[in-house]
């Protein structure tokens, strides 16, 4: 494969190179990448925004990433805040911190997984920056979505009595994760051994390869359900939960036996003697939407295989809690992923 | 000074801790920090979008960069791209990615600038992302405006016999900078020695401290000229002018004895033995605007000092000039800021 160096190109070739063949998907983008800033014309919708920086060495690992996938998933990740406000994403803008050790053909992968992504939900890729980093590779997207006043879902609306529903299914992610930070230890180890993964593509897709619920967004659109609290799961289910409820003034029960978890996701965990539920509450990573809807609207959603139903709304002197298969009831605690205690 | 670690917070504390005193601007800010995006509502304006990356050892140095000067500039660079739109910003979304190193004192004076610009501009901090760096301090920022369709100014509308103008002065920044780097060496090889900058406080100032062009989008607004091509002035102006030119399919003259240095500026370029002219043409980062108007226009524009008129458009086949003092004419050549290949 041959290597061009990203300073052959400087700062406007690489830009140009690695956008020249977007092509313009919403009539609301009315100014692209090419000028100071991108032009997004609205019709009396509201505009909804959201950024996340990811940093090599602390969300991704380019030893296991294939780069496609990272660009994917940059992407994705962002797109699923915009679900998570019951809004359709239209736009993103992308910022990213290149180090001399990639080459241009490197950073076109990436730019193939954003395109993938970008192509997949809709969106129009309208802007960002392209900066030189002495260390590391760094991403820094934002997504830009549109939806009517009175479609639009926060954490903070929750109710007694609401119930609360998932979507796919929780845990994956984590236990994905897992497995490749032990091939890569072995490998680090003994550099002639080769990777032992093949029953395990479910639970590294579920980390390198993630969807956001644009499924599940349009679904509920169909459905005429508007929920009453939404937000995607990117820290773990626990730590979710914990949001709405705080930000709702209200408390919560949800079952153990319910929680949606992959039978090879089962399995996997099984390998590493760690309790499936463990990794559905505690795992991040998963970017599936959990949401609470009235419980007049259940019937509209029994048919839906895509989503479960976990536990409702109580009031907030109940506190957090889950009821485990053997009958006993927890205190739910955040386990979730903290940039800052994990390094 | 007290130091608390980072850690201490965990993510989401220390996002409420550096988010709580916001207090919300524009009407248009429905939705602030504290959901999965932001929700910015237009009633029939264009929505104006622009993101740049700030990297620790890229684009500052924090040896000699107090953090509130750069939590100030981080959100000005931004705003300027969107003035240099014709468009008012109104709100900003900041991703940070912090090293261990960093105190949340030092994370609290940052912000303390970042509140500051927003203050300045009536711009509000909606949204952002923060998590941990393993190596330096890594700043994206996300500014979003509004305009109503026919005010925007775009970079590739600029046409033949239009004059070109910019805004307060020119090479100052870069001056600053080589005075900051050649105090740091000094210090680094004897570290008693005082530094000596008494003298040189404008310059630095224009580095530290830049200005976004508030004053000039509302001026041009008040005298009803809408430019017919805009920028502003980050890489400096041999290389916007070229962007100018390039995107607009036209040439351009430009004149040595007009363009605008300060005294200090010219002083202090001086002592380095270097002319202010290749100073104003080729350094970077004095966030001026460059723009073009109709020659119809000049008449309204003649008492404001803080513009320059400092040539005019001509068709693509003359390329991009400047005549000398001295009555000679040269190419104009990008010999701005690269971030790649400076590295």
């Amino acid at each position: 494969m041959s290597r061009t160096e990203i300073k052959d190109y400087g700062e406007f070739g690489l830009i140009h190179h690695l956008t020249k063949n977007i092509e313009i998907q919403n009539a609301s983008s009315i100014l692209g990448v090419g000028d100071d800033a991108a032009v997004i014309d609205h019709f009396g919708k509201q505009t909804v925004v959201s950024t996340d920086m990811l940093i090599e060495g602390v969300h991704f690992d380019l030893s296991y990433t294939p780069l496609k996938h990272l660009g994917y998933k940059s992407v994705i990740v962002n797109l699923s805040d915009i679900y998570a406000m019951n809004a359709t994403p239209t736009q993103i803008l992308l910022s990213v911190g290149i180090s001399n050790k990639l080459s241009v053909e490197a950073l076109e992968e990436f730019y193939e997984g954003v395109y993938a992504a970008c192509e997949e939900h809709g969106v129009d890729l309208v802007g960002g920056d392209t900066c030189s980093s002495q260390k590391g590779f760094i991403i820094s997207i934002t997504a830009i979505g549109e939806a009517t006043e009175d479609k639009i879902v926060k954490r903070s609306t929750a109710q007694q009595g609401d119930l609360i529903c998932c979507s796919g299914d929780l845990g994956g992610a984590y236990i994905g994760l897992l497995f490749l930070e032990r091939e890569k230890k072995i490998y680090l180890e003994s550099p002639g051994v080769q990777p032992d993964l093949e029953n395990e593509s479910y639970v590294i897709g579920r980390l390198l390869k993630p969807k956001a619920r644009k499924d599940i967004h349009e679904l509920l659109n169909e459905k005429e359900i508007i929920p009453t609290s939404m937000m995607d799961i990117s820290d773990g289910l626990s730590s979710e939960l914990l949001h709405i409820c705080e930000n709702s003034g209200v408390g919560c029960v949800i079952y153990e036996e319910k929680l949606p978890v992959h039978e090879d996701s089962r399995k996997a965990a099984y390998k590493f003697e760690i309790d499936p539920t463990a990794c559905a509450l505690s795992g991040g990573e998963d970017y599936e939407l959990l949401f609470t809807i009235k419980q007049d609207d259940y019937e509209k959603l029994t048919l839906s295989e895509n989503i479960s139903v976990i536990g409702y709304i109580t009031d907030s002197e109940q506190g957090a809690k889950i009821k485990t298969k053997g009958g006993n009831t927890y205190n739910i605690t955040a386990q979730g992923w903290n940039a800052f205690k994990a390094s």
